[in-house]
């Protein structure tokens, strides 16, 4: 059965789609700046269950998973839509008003404007589709493609808490209930916070020739980027969540860094030439491009092991 | 309970949102041009019913409902965004592929083009949100606001045909095998056409005080004209889909024309100075606007008969 990636691909292909296939689609907006725009749509029971999480949490989220694909473009978020679809029976409740009340409290903090959406009626499960946009100097857009093999790859930030907090969760671990450190974890799942200042930063700098987030997991994103450079990569640093460490295996952490979605940290690939650069800046060295096309290797000690994308799929 | 009209005002109200309330955002472009942008969640078996319709005429009808929008505020559409959510059951058959082309089949006609969206996996139903993008002159986008009394209300087509056509549906016929008249209506359900180049020509000669696409119904829509307008309406000329009669009783007639939603035609006013510039474009003339705040009549011979909002609420 074809994946939504592969269908996409065909999408694309069919009826000639060009600006589809990173983080946000980029639009010229007027002659000093380009914009970007993203769709993500989050379904009740695929995404989030109302018994693991809050109202505010999935507001919260609804907006992050949106704002970190503009930060991936190197973008300044400016504005936002909401689509909403809620059954009958959550509708008089306290749920609505306690979810734009996160998306809310996450826009505050980059002066984010709703100005638009819909509000709809489902049969049973609640919808949400958020969609953000975001400015960036004309051109200046970072792409998944625009890395060169001997390019550096970084991380802002460890990968594998949020599907560690996942796994918590499907233990029966509630963020209210949990200890500090499962807790940290469980939030990293259901509360995550998008990196739009230090993509910004790497944006200002322009320092970074590629970008994307952390959303379907580390090593699908990274053979992203490695699909839209024909280019291969080499990993000799996994950054995993150090938090992991204390309830799962080495395997099994290794298998969430690499494999668990939705850590919504942004992998980027800089020049050798202009790594000093980054100084000062919280970022992880991760590896580097190599020229193998599509050669993804994972370097632990005198092993390699070869990567597989293996990331969150819907279909 | 709260409709969703009082809770998209409260939510306004609560957070200072000023450009929601139109059919579209209107949003600062370049000097020249202001962007518009809309955004319409559809359900399965709220908005459509698979054993109803047809994979092409859903992708077809979630973009005429964007659309509409669009050609409401007189601007020109430009791109388009699509989030579908579809039942694992559902992804392997030919759903997907039947309904972009539906959707394309219409893009075409207005050389719009998929920038982006989400393909995502639902529990059980079928959902889209449906994101179009236009263009008007800065400054030029017609407003539900901007009518005063005098002003005469024109429409560029009958209503109550979609719901005539959603009555059919019900009653067991189906646009394959329904007689000529039937299927006419059934598709004005299944299959609507925006009316996107009379917006177009409208805007063009800057004609409209105000416009609003029938979405909700007529008497919902007049008033939403009315309450941004604080001003009050006489109808003397509801302008009834013709091929309703043959099925229904006059009452049923005047029901469906005024509280039956989704027909999709442009309501819009002229200063009566203008009203000669109209000749030519294919409109109805239905009333009049009137000082009289929110007090809508509709006059038929001797008898005036108050109208309340009576369209379609999800809650």
């Amino acid at each position: 059965m074809r994946s939504e990636f592969e269908f996409i691909r065909n999408l694309k292909k069919k009826y000639d789609l060009e600006r589809i296939g990173d983080d946000c689609a980029v639009l010229p907006k007027d002659p000093k700046t380009d914009l970007v725009i993203t769709a993500d749509l989050l379904v009740e029971d695929i995404d989030f269950r109302l018994d693991w999480t809050r109202p505010e949490f999935i507001g919260y989220k609804a907006l992050a998973v949106s704002l970190s694909d503009v930060a991936a473009m190197g973008a300044t978020p400016k504005w936002a839509m909401l689509s909403i679809g809620v059954p009958g029976k959550v509708w008089p409740g306290k749920f609505v008003d306690k979810f734009y009340e996160g998306w809310f409290e996450l826009a505050a903090q980059y002066n984010l404007e709703l100005i638009g959406g819909d509000v709809s009626r489902t049969p049973e499960k609640i919808v949400v589709d958020s969609i953000v946009a975001g400015e960036v100097p004309k051109g200046k857009a970072i792409l998944r493609s625009g890395a060169k093999p001997g390019d550096l790859i970084f991380m802002t930030g460890a990968v594998g808490g949020a599907s560690g907090g996942l796994g918590m969760l499907e233990s029966g671990f509630r963020f209210s209930t949990a200890g500090k450190k499962r807790k940290r974890l469980i939030a990293r799942q259901l509360r995550p916070n998008p990196r739009v200042d230090i993509g910004n930063q790497l944006s200002d700098a322009k320092l970074a020739t590629a970008m994307i987030d952390i959303s379907d997991g580390f090593s699908s994103d990274l053979s992203h980027i490695c699909m839209a450079n024909g280019t291969g990569a080499t990993i000799t640093n996994l950054p995993a969540d150090s938090d992991l460490y204390e309830y799962f295996s080495d395997d099994a952490v290794t298998d969430l860094a690499l494999n668990g979605g939705e850590d919504f940290e942004l992998m980027f690939t800089v020049s050798p030439k202009r790594v000093s650069e980054l100084e000062g800046l919280s970022v992880i060295e991760v590896g580097v491009i190599t020229a193998d096309a599509n050669k993804i290797e994972l370097i632990r000690g005198e092993t390699a092991k070869h990567l597989r994308p293996g990331g969150y799929r819907h279909f």
